[in-house]
């Protein structure tokens, strides 16, 4: 069988490495038919100075013309969206409709035409003038990015084709995409479409590149070159952990989203209030994408008493009525085992679940699992692994004091959560816990469950650590996710024909805001 | 003699340590009065738990609060600015004129009120309103602040007054400072201006705290626990990689600003045209404050000739003949002799200088060094070792091509630039370079040194690694500074009273910018 080509310096050429591999079916455990090399360090290398010489020649192009390719690029997914939906199917078994049809792949065409407009627009760039003092910044583009994309987005988070792509190139840098192991075809066909859409537009040989994989070492080396500018990487933990002491060990910007479980504090008012609608909307979150979201409910933490009980057997109900979806792969199915035991171990009790589901497929039962407060403060850090999928974990205070001080142990999180009743016989409590959720997640909800990252410039898909490598950045949400992949870029009694367009005394498209002299317009120096 | 107390929960407290030290005056070798303790671990941690707890206090305050005091301050450093300014000439062998009192101090007192007005404004907060999804965001506080200032700047980046402490103060965290053992009484007199401008304006007790040195591991666990929000530190390369380290196993932000050596780079023309000019310029900006400016040019590169012969012969006449400047400490005499001679080892060639200088004070004579295109590409990492100080190496290239080549081998830096004649005769080569310095630099310079660091919002004192931790930041320039110490915070779907007021429907001040549903705009919701 043909080992498939990787995309490298603008040609589609034969992989140097005498390694490959092929993905599997979850839903039959069968491999699938395409062979995919694993990369030598020798051809990363290639990809790297064949990015060092595009952003010579991208790097002052003005908005328009990385807008141009994202708009190309989104047109060309769309012309092929049946076999890249597909592919993803085939390869994922997440369920054509209603997901990858018609939410991921339109998210994924909307990320990309989004990410153009706030390209077009430059707004994001906070170009800023000084007339007085003769000085002038902006956010400028930092070199080429690394995307290593995630198993459970094969479109909206593509590392060729998904935010973080999306976002690198808007900012004006080349790409050098890893793709994930488990979806290669999928990543193949986006691949296509996006060398198409990149010579269609005329951008140079190196801007848009892939390799399948690498060897493990490899992707340290490629996030800690000199020739990168950042990486993102979206993956688990461990992995994401390596690749983040290579790079700051010499500096090199890395955005990571890693592991996190998303904790719901669900209060006493809530539960007596809105019983049902709770159970029904959390078990809905919960088993969605069977549990692969970044930001599914992975803990609620309860008061103890009847209402705690009964939303607990509630919720068991509902996990043992619905069907155990299909897991992404082997390895999340061995992973979500391996979790489940490790919270066992911790003290958590088995309330459903816990069993093999039916079927030759990769798969397991919806899994609850409950610990008591005293419990989880006896060991907090063993209690908050993530076992991503279809499992979530009740943690049952004994008291209002025991709710804050379990909130108190939780670690930096994606998003976190409050239901409290309209009445207000919660609020003072929620008054109590807030604060300490609020430093801990990302996004702070309220009544909603966290799975749903709308694309809104105003999200925030980021959070402390361990989520995610630094709090004060995003990987959702245009333009905010771009600022990642920039480099604040100050000229300082620069000749005028020398500066950026963007830092010109003309604005240069009438629409970009720029803090001139203190006060943010649109207005030309 | 009694050692000084250390500034902790809003007390002067006797500190715990057995350890004291003693600042010593550059201008006669022997140690000054004061006594001041090393805080042993226990006292960190109470400074983090007060700081902690006034966090909880302060973090949603309107950033009026923080005006208020950071305005105080001001006022309070102005009423006793004799004592302060006698004290850092004292400790530094700074000139009281025309530095310490009519430029550093007023700088110092000008950042704090800036960084207020920030503060109050608000516009720095990015806060970013979705109206049809229901989310919204914006930058909040990290927690406490650690800052670690350096030796250079007693006032305007004194550990507790400077551009770091203003910055984290204005974006509304507590703040422990860490002084630096060479200005000692100082950083007290600045502490008890803070500590009474803190009572003034009913700040909470753990807001603003000092202790004057730790040991090294101390310094590293303070930047890595749990209850630190972020870290700024300025000064060597050394230390701070150290804590850098340490910050960066834990995912905590670390901002450094570390060695920078800022390279110039004199075209041909430019040198034929305004030769006197530029060596007067250069003589002026490499000597000033005795070379001990992170901005300080440190490399200079020309075009072989017979004009680059001349500058050389001219630098080093101005060298020879301006006095030699009194260093900062004997650490940075030891510093600066122990550079010249990495620099020699390397293959530089000694100019000028590099013998002791007069008098029993800490000095060592203006020093220039130089180093044919061939010796620097032979080893570039070794010449370009920081020797900090009035020191700088010049560099032959023997043609344009060599020029550029050098350039290729910067390092990140917080500063380049470039001279260039009027007429035009360098554009084609300095366009050939400047695309290879900018990527190098955090701000760009055009026929002016480097030297002098605006305090505008347009300004980037920042840089890539290994000049600072991360290029998209900047120590210098209100509000920019400020974002350092932020998280982003979203809200998605919280109920109306429980959002923080800057993200209300109604604009808090009626000035503070906001992107409301993609529109920047001064309007309430």
């Amino acid at each position: 069988m043909t080992v498939q080509p990787v995309l490298i310096d603008g040609q589609w050429q034969e992989s140097a490495g005498t390694d490959a591999f092929q993905a599997t079916s979850p839903a039959t455990k069968s491999p699938l038919p395409g062979q995919f090399p694993v990369s030598p360090w020798s051809e990363v290398e290639q990809a790297l100075q064949a990015a060092d010489t595009a952003f010579a020649v991208v790097r002052q192009w003005p908005g328009e013309r990385f807008a141009r390719f994202l708009e190309a690029y989104a047109d060309a997914i769309e012309s092929r969206s049946d076999p890249i939906v597909a592919s993803a199917h085939q390869e994922t078994a997440l369920p054509v409709e209603p997901r990858l049809k018609n939410v991921e792949l339109p998210r994924t065409t909307g990320q990309l035409r989004q990410a153009a407009a706030a390209a077009r627009e430059g707004s994001w760039r906070a170009a800023t003038i000084d007339t007085q003092a003769g000085i002038r910044a902006m956010r400028g583009p930092i070199g080429p990015v690394a995307v290593f994309g995630p198993n459970n987005f094969p479109c909206a988070f593509n590392s060729i084709a998904g935010g973080d792509f999306a976002a690198a190139v808007a900012a004006g840098n080349p790409v050098i995409a890893k793709g994930h192991s488990s979806h290669p075809e999928t990543t193949r066909l986006f691949a296509e479409a996006a060398h198409e859409a990149a010579q269609s537009t005329e951008m140079p040989p190196g801007f848009v590149q892939l390799v399948y994989r690498t060897r493990h070492e490899d992707g340290a080396k490629l996030v800690s070159h000199p020739l990168i500018g950042a990486t993102a990487y979206t993956g688990s933990r461990q992995a994401g952990l390596v690749l983040k002491l290579a790079a700051d060990r010499v500096g090199k910007s890395v955005y990571l989203e890693l592991s996190s479980i998303n904790p719901i504090v669900i209060l006493p008012g809530a539960l007596q209030e809105r019983f049902d609608e709770i159970a029904d909307e959390f078990s809905a979150s919960c088993l969605m994408g069977t549990g692969q979201f970044c930001t599914s409910p992975g803990i609620v933490v309860l008061k103890a008493g009847e209402d705690a009980d009964r939303f607990v057997a509630g919720v068991a109900e509902r996990f043992g009525k619905a069907p155990a979806g299909t897991l992404l792969s082997g390895g999340v199915e061995q992973n979500l085992r391996a979790g489940i035991v490790a919270l066992q171990r911790a003290g958590a009790e088995v309330v459903t679940g816990n069993e093999p589901a039916d079927g030759d497929r990769f798969c397991f039962a919806n899994t609850l699992l409950k610990v008591s407060g005293d419990q989880f403060l006896a060991n907090p850090h063993g209690l908050q692994e993530e076992a991503f999928g279809n499992c979530s974990l009740f943690v049952i205070a004994k008291d209002n004091d025991q709710l804050v001080r379990v909130a108190e142990q939780f670690e930096g999180n994606l998003t976190g959560g409050f239901y409290t009743d309209t009445a207000g016989s919660d609020d003072a409590l929620h008054d109590c816990i807030e604060p300490v959720v609020r430093q801990r997640v990302g996004r702070l909800l309220n009544d909603k469950m966290p799975t749903g990252v709308a694309v809104s410039p105003a999200m925030n898909h980021g959070g402390p650590f361990p989520a995610t490598g630094h709090p004060g950045f995003t990987a959702v949400g245009i333009p905010a996710s771009l600022t990642r992949f920039a480099m604040l870029q100050c000229y300082d009694n620069v000749r005028p024909h020398r500066l950026p367009t963007p830092l010109a005394d003309k604005n240069p498209n009438g629409r970009m805001w720029r803090l001139i002299d203190g006060e943010w317009t649109r207005s030309d120096v």
